[in-house]
């Protein structure tokens, strides 16, 4: 057999007569009345392939040797299909290949799960036999998708005059953020690299460099305890500009999300994207990162209840906090009690005290605490929520981030298991005008709540050492139908403010010089204004493939506890190699060691 | 100032009369005769701007202020330039800006050196100032050239239908090859995770994945005592394909440089490249990465001197070794003795015992050794040397091995120094029909030549137990101007090859198995035959651009002690990091750091 390969999948009736030569795996065989029928598979999709002892006995034998997943060559005719057995679900559906001959390049054993499009095995396993689960068409799909989304941002970011420039991996670990993964260096004894979290200051040296426009698809990294939408390794589209203002950078972004979605989803996106600040996001959606396509709103009502006498309210409102309920139009009669003491437990995870709620219903409203509320603060409920009959309406009373962080999870249940939710809807938002600082009550002190490089608002920077919590920064967050995209800002760069802020985030001045000495220096040799933003790849991707699963989206992700269960990383290495890089295990870890 | 900004570098005649808004830094300030000349440098080139009193003092008194580095914004007015004063080297020489107004955007203090052109200071200051090195007109060129030659590769795969796909980073160490860079695990105590030394394993994944068409620029780590042409971190583009023949890889890689060389130098490259046996390329330039832009070839006299009474040469011969020698044309008069004692100190870093030497002046051979020269030897080294009046020849009688890699060496040296390189010339050549292993005197094993998932020959299986020297490798390295560019293979696709393989290379079934189980286990579903190549991208950047030194093609390179000698990376880091990580620093590692 030789001559061009021919891709199974594209194979249509205008090849009817041709010869075709086919590589691939044998998705399926069937046997019927003497005749063998193999589904060839190859990354364009599937024909499928007869073999008939009057055309070859000799390619039938073969033929009946062959298992599901080996990988085998064939060439034959392509010919029509009887009218009957045309298959419109298939885009070869109105073709098959007469085999002349069969070769069989590889075998397979019976496969611990067949590679179809709706599988139903556990992760783990999926996982495991990685190579398998991606032989998949919905998998298939999704890495063609982040292919085409990728360089959709690259054409866009190349048209647009920027340089893709790669920064290192074996950086300087610096604290301040997430927990950095470590390489000890064999040459230095008893120092280590960090493989960076982003390419932040990097980036920023870029632009120092006089480059002005750079973007990388870069590998970050964070040694964090993980959540489902979490990995340990993770794509980022970084992006730094100089001279550009923050509408400049948040135009920009839109014309690259506009052209991704054209490209990738034949979507014609509207821009400018909504824009809102982060106060009114946490407000009226409990969330700074609101998914926008469906409502169910959060309302403040403190201060038509602060008028009340029921104390639940009254008192949180009193002591500092605020009381804010949601608005379930018209379901009041779906929600039994049972349904609601469910909500109930659902707000306490985010550390609500309770739940309260009310029905309209024949014009009065009922339930538990309707005998709490006078007669003008139900007035003034039913116009600040526009209650109608039918409506139940749920209240939480508490401290505001917790008042905030329950409704908004809350309102998030809702809209799914309502049905609220139009998922063919792609609602992009800014979220702007971030606090600079967040306050650890724990650690009685205030973080840089996106970085420490993120320049405040002009206007605000009196007020950084005293009113901290006031500050606000120039930073924007792009969030997507619910999901936080990306974010970014402008970056300081005067050495004074740069200072400033390391102060107030607690540095002493030699810390500051021994962690960051080598960026304040730069920033006194002609530093020029700049900013700009990172966007999460993989959760992109997630997003537009239509999945909830970040792992669905990297290649060869790994589990919660960091593992790839496919190689089995991490794992032992040996005494020598230790010993290399100036290392021992601790006694736990040795002892861990000695019993696996 | 408002409104949109224009670049420097790309103001022209034709915007005489226009009103201009400009960003950057001041490369050079002049006073002359009551005006200011500011030539102000963007990401485009530089333009002067002329601040005039009878226009504008308060600019003028600004100006006054500003240095070299700071960052400006100026407005003003395009006007063409006095015939005289018209500067044909500069794109922009043509015209100036009249300033109306400037605004100072950041101060610079005195730089550690001026970021111009030509500029002689030390790598160190360099590396540490990596900012202001970076805004060097080459520097810039280098990594815009660095852009370029990235995105017409990306553009090659894209329209070929690869998919670009992301490999983990944190991967499993396997102690087979260079030494890993390890990643301390903190959930699994005392495991380790590794930085890959290329995506190797992951992308022959891929193909048992069903992709088929696989391509990333990829970061490859390797912990090496550093020669001046390696980085501990580098990129390759890593190219795999499944059912593609060893020649179908070889003339992909010709179209994608052929492109390349079309984008980024306007060259048109003829294709298919030459081809040429390993043990050739040996025989004929001493290296198996020959320089074919100029000529001094090895010629192998063995045959012709084994005749002759010669101790030196006989011996060699007899011993097993061989006699090869370069005929350096016309060129006997431009060396004198002592020249030719320190091409023999040359030869010896390379551990030949010598360098033997004939001159043909008259019509006789002349030098130390020509007395011992037989006639008929004479004569047959005439012929097999082509020896003209005029010339000299030198010989190296060894053990092959030193043979050529002295003369190999000296051969390059030769060239280099007598100017015989045309440094306009881009000289492409395949090098095929590699050793699978290599023998390790030290260690007496085999080694894998390239990896060892490399295919033999199919008709050299059989000799892989009993003469693994005498085996071929389906194997091919790309070489470009004496640089080996990348190289790749076919792999081995079957489980009993590859278990055949681990048992030449001396493992146990217990080793191969705890070390590549998983690829072992992939082999028996459904792998189907598959090959790929890789690049040094860095490398190739580095001969594009012109340059000799890896650093200058690396953004932030490290030094040759791995280190960063701008952020200082790595570093010390802190007990709570260490414990989180489970590890100790060894006696010695502590007592370095506390001496810090």
């Amino acid at each position: 057999m030789s001559g061009h390969r021919q891709l199974s999948g594209q194979i249509r009736e205008t090849h009817v007569g041709e010869k075709v030569h086919l590589k691939g795996w044998v998705q399926k065989r069937r046997d019927l009345g003497g005749l063998i029928f193999i589904d060839l598979r190859d990354r364009s999709g599937v024909v499928q392939v007869v073999f008939n002892p009057e055309r070859s006995s000799e390619a039938l034998a073969t033929a009946d040797k062959v298992r599901s997943e080996y990988v085998i060559e064939v060439a034959g005719d392509v010919v029509a299909r009887d009218e009957g057995a045309v298959n419109e679900n298939l885009a070869t559906g109105r073709v098959e290949v007469m085999a002349d001959s069969i070769s069989i390049l590889n075998k397979s054993k019976n496969p611990p799960f067949q590679p179809q499009d709706d599988l139903d095995v556990a992760e783990e396993l999926r996982l495991k036999y990685r190579y398998l689960d991606l032989r998949r068409n919905p998998m298939q799909e999704t890495f063609k998708l982040r292919h085409k989304a990728t360089q959709s941002i690259r054409n866009f970011l190349n048209d647009d005059d920027f340089l893709e420039m790669e920064t290192p991996m074996l950086t300087k670990s610096t604290p301040e953020g997430a927990r950095d993964y470590l390489v000890p260096s064999r040459v230095h004894e008893g120092d280590f690299y960090a493989l960076p979290q982003s390419p932040q200051i990097f980036k920023q040296l870029i632009m120092m460099s006089g480059f002005e426009k750079y973007y990388q698809i870069a590998r970050c990294f964070r040694d964090e305890d993980l959540r489902a939408d979490r990995q340990p390794e993770f794509t980022q589209v970084d992006i730094e500009t100089s001279f550009m203002s923050k509408d400049e950078i948040m135009d920009m972004t839109e014309r690259m999300m506009k052209r991704v979605m054209k490209d990738v989803k034949d979507i014609e996106l509207p821009t400018p994207f909504p824009r809102m600040k982060y106060d009114e996001a946490m407000e009226r959606y409990g969330s700074d990162k609101p998914d926008t396509r469906f409502g169910l709103e959060l309302v403040n009502v403190s201060d038509v209840v602060k008028a009340s006498e029921f104390k639940v309210f009254k008192g949180a409102v009193e002591s500092g906090g605020s009381v804010s309920a949601i608005n379930v139009k018209g379901k009041a009669s779906e929600f039994s009690r049972k349904d609601i003491d469910k909500l109930t437990e659902f707000v306490k995870i985010y550390d609500a005290k309770g739940l309260a709620w009310v029905k309209e219903n024949e014009g009065e409203l009922q339930g538990p605490i309707a005998k709490f509320l006078e007669d003008e603060v139900a007035a003034g409920l039913r116009e600040a929520l526009e209650i109608e009959e039918g409506d139940l309406i749920l209240f939480v009373a508490d401290k505001t981030s917790v008042v905030h962080e329950s409704l908004g999870s809350l309102r998030q249940k809702l809209g799914r298991e309502l049905g609220l939710i139009d998922e063919s809807q792609f609602n992009f938002l800014w979220v702007t005008d971030w606090p600079l600082f967040e306050y650890d009550e724990d650690l009685d002190r205030y973080f840089a709540a996106h970085h420490p490089f993120t320049m405040p608002e002009r206007e605000d920077i009196d007020k950084m050492s005293d009113q901290p919590g006031e500050t606000k920064a120039q930073a924007y967050d792009l969030v997507l139908n619910g999901y936080e995209l990306g974010g970014g800002s402008l970056r300081i760069y005067e050495k004074e403010l740069q200072d400033k802020m390391f102060e107030v985030l607690g540095f002493s001045e030699e810390e500051a010089k021994d962690q960051f000495g080598f960026l304040l220096e730069a920033l006194e040799y002609g530093a020029p204004p700049h900013g700009g933003i990172a966007l999460g790849l993989d959760r992109f991707t997630m997003i537009l493939a239509g999945r909830t699963n970040l792992r669905d989206t990297i290649l060869f992700p790994k589990t919660a506890s960091a593992s790839d269960l496919l190689t089995q990383a991490p794992d032992s290495v040996s005494e020598e190699q230790l010993k290399e890089l100036h290392l021992e295990l601790n006694e736990k870890a040795k002892e861990n060691q000695k019993n696996k």
